[in-house]
């Protein structure tokens, strides 16, 4: 994962907008189990987050099993989901690419996420 | 991913069972995106797959986004979830381990994977 661009696209993001999840762009934080009553207490925590939430947007560069947990719980939902990717780095799941629901934004420069970034901020207000 | 064990816990299932993803265990086919159109028969067959499951048995030491999907979609439709993981190689998700309804399998050799599976299978037959 890469703490460092989580932390700015939160940044980013802030300027107008509440960010629920900030934490993840903390590198103290860890979202790995720490003993099942604490998980269930972050889970409980993430799920209720997202239930409150307009807009989803994932960095989706590094595979993560909670994070496509979240995604197909936001579409569940019903909470529209932004997914970028680095696509020099990596290639995303068809379970992902091929889901008519998502909105999937390949990128090569960081760049381009702002301006995406900003036209969905635009947009969903 | 680790195609061997993966085709080695398929094989075991199959003794007795229908596996419906058996091209997990193959190495010559890769689920990464091959195009939209081809991505969205991917997602389609796999989904349709999942709605006739009645158990959903995942290896889930290599983070995937993919995966993560699938085991809330199958969450959402009802089926039953064993996730296994190697517990000396990596952590799993607190949105998993802190979920009751996913019923979690940390192994530390492949041996205990297939006493459980034979309790499984005899369970959900």
């Amino acid at each position: 994962m890469d703490a460092d661009l989580y932390q700015r696209l939160i940044t980013y993001m802030q300027r107008t907008d509440t960010v629920l999840t900030e934490h993840v762009g903390s590198k103290e934080l860890q979202l790995m189990e720490q003993g099942r009553d604490r998980d269930a207490k972050i889970y409980d925590r993430d799920m209720a987050w997202l239930r409150q939430s307009d807009l989803v947007v994932a960095e989706c560069t590094c595979p993560s099993l909670g994070v496509g947990y979240e995604l197909a719980s936001a579409e569940h939902l019903g909470i529209p989901v932004h997914i970028f990717y680095d696509h020099t780095k990596t290639q995303l799941s068809a379970m992902l690419t091929g889901n008519p629901y998502f909105h999937i934004h390949p990128y090569e420069k960081e760049e381009e996420i702002y301006k995406v970034l900003e036209e969905l901020l635009n947009y969903y207000q």
